[in-house]
């Protein structure tokens, strides 16, 4: 890589305070929080993440800008960092640049990366830089913090849950996967209002990840299937993918919406609050592990699909 | 990837106390050491680097074992972490792999991680396996701690400091390189018993890092230039290489040695103790900005040389 680049990326590298030393040194140095929100001192875990992109795979970056690859190899860590319940701080970068226009392509992947640091206001840590011949892929881990054991696991569902999900699904290949918007605000006011039982982001397929949520809870999910939250995209792919809207909601993956378990009493809360997105109750936590649909008294198993890597 | 080989992956990686929740969720969560050595509660900060190898350009898989390729992926970020006398606690380890035989090669490369990781203590709490058409890539996010305040950095090099190196230096291409021993012992020493005032780990040479300390510090180093420490490895490789032991002690890279400052009193100190590595001071810090050579009074400006990415 240029040297250049690198200074060029260093000086875009905002300081926030939360990094005591970035880039520039032989690691990152990050406070985590140490006070809470009514600014008491507050013990807190370190959370950590880290997902990559690679062109061909993940992407087709002959069909999308770069910066929109950039934006998405950080908000997929984000979503995960929100289904933990967490508070993100700082990323790290790794990029493997094909050899040929490897400063543009760089240049072109971190104005997205940049554009999503602030919008989310982390900072960009460290990472690394890389040629070769190869496919361009972009690697990330997200950093962030939870109170010290109040981290939203997938293994905490309880029978008698509701389970909720954010805004609407199916369809994203339409083009919202390469811009998807990471629940963190979400996380972050259901984190002051409610305490959320288990959690997780959907990435591969709203059914398939529920049924993961619900096989590490070691239960099973009763579903009002008619309730799941159809994004437009769905209703406009099934036009001509042969599947119907719904199906396009219960498999397609990559809407980056939360799915998260809480007491029913705290659902009926929050579900008549404005949290600044929709949420709908799909169905409950039930002690007989699988999904079900219920239908006039009588239950129905369902079969989780999706994404499978 | 086959679902089994995640499995496989799962059991494989320990528990280790540090971290909360491992593999198997959208993140892992991870304790940062809340007692100091003697047992007190003691504000710590996150250290993070990350680092990527790729076949062809930073080793050759058909030259050496794919376990050597796992230990220096994570081998190189504890260099890292050591340089910033930091204590490691866990690392994320994304690889991305070759279509053909993805999974043998991961088990392989993964066998070295392994090793290592029990070698150190650490925890591979999180990572991402893709394949692709691509050559075989190894990323490493490695995540420790520090007492707040205090990591080493390269910019606090003092006018009258000496400078001391761990180990033997060059010629580190016959083999060493791909078996680096990181000095996390010797950063944890250190730091009980002195005050490191900077320091940078040997990845492009010697006389390249110790330049850029000096920079970062904004100060120059006086060497008494036959005082550096040539490993029997860069002897070796002089007998056919058409430079000196000494050239390549100067400027060989992956060494993954360490370069630190610190006063010349607790120098003297730590250069009569035994912490378990050989030590060495080849000089010291001066006011005048670059790499000087002292001989019968004169002082001569030297170049700095090494592996320039």
């Amino acid at each position: 890589m240029e040297h250049s680049f690198l200074s060029y990326l260093r000086g875009r590298c905002r300081s926030l305070p939360q990094v005591a030393v970035g880039i520039g040194d032989d690691a990152a140095v990050i406070d985590a929080a140490v006070t809470d929100a009514a600014g008491s001192p507050a013990e807190r875990q370190l959370v950590a993440c880290t997902d990559q992109i690679i062109d061909g795979v993940d992407f087709v970056s002959a069909e999308h800008s770069l910066a929109d690859v950039g934006y998405k190899s950080v908000a997929i860590n984000l979503s995960d960092i929100a289904a933990m319940g967490a508070t993100p701080t700082s990323a790290l970068v790794t990029l493997a640049l094909p050899d040929k226009n490897a400063t543009r392509i760089a240049g072109e992947v971190y104005e997205g990366i940049f554009e999503i640091a602030r919008e989310f206001q982390i900072a960009i840590a460290g990472g690394d830089l890389s040629t070769y011949n190869g496919p361009l892929s972009v690697s990330v881990t997200l950093l962030g913090d939870v109170p010290a054991g109040a981290a939203w696991l997938r293994s905490g569902a309880q029978e008698g849950d509701a389970i909720l999900v954010s805004g609407f699904v199916g369809g994203s290949l339409r083009g919202r996967h390469l811009r998807p918007q990471p629940r963190i605000d979400l996380a972050t006011k259901l984190r002051e209002l409610v305490d959320v039982h288990a959690a997780i982001d959907i990435s591969d397929g709203l059914s398939l990840d529920l049924d993961r949520l619900c096989a590490s809870s070691h239960v099973g999910a009763e579903l009002s299937v008619e309730t799941i939250p159809i994004h437009d995209d769905a209703i406009v792919m099934a036009q001509d993918s042969g599947r119907t809207p719904w199906e396009h909601a219960w498999s397609d993956g990559e809407d980056f919406e939360l799915i998260f378990t809480l007491s029913q009493a705290d659902a009926d809360r929050i579900l008549e609050a404005d949290l600044g997105v929709e949420l709908t109750q799909i169905g409950s936590v039930v002690g007989r592990t699988g999904l079900w649909k219920r239908k006039a008294g009588k239950f129905t198993r369902l079969s989780p699909q999706g994404y499978s890597h």
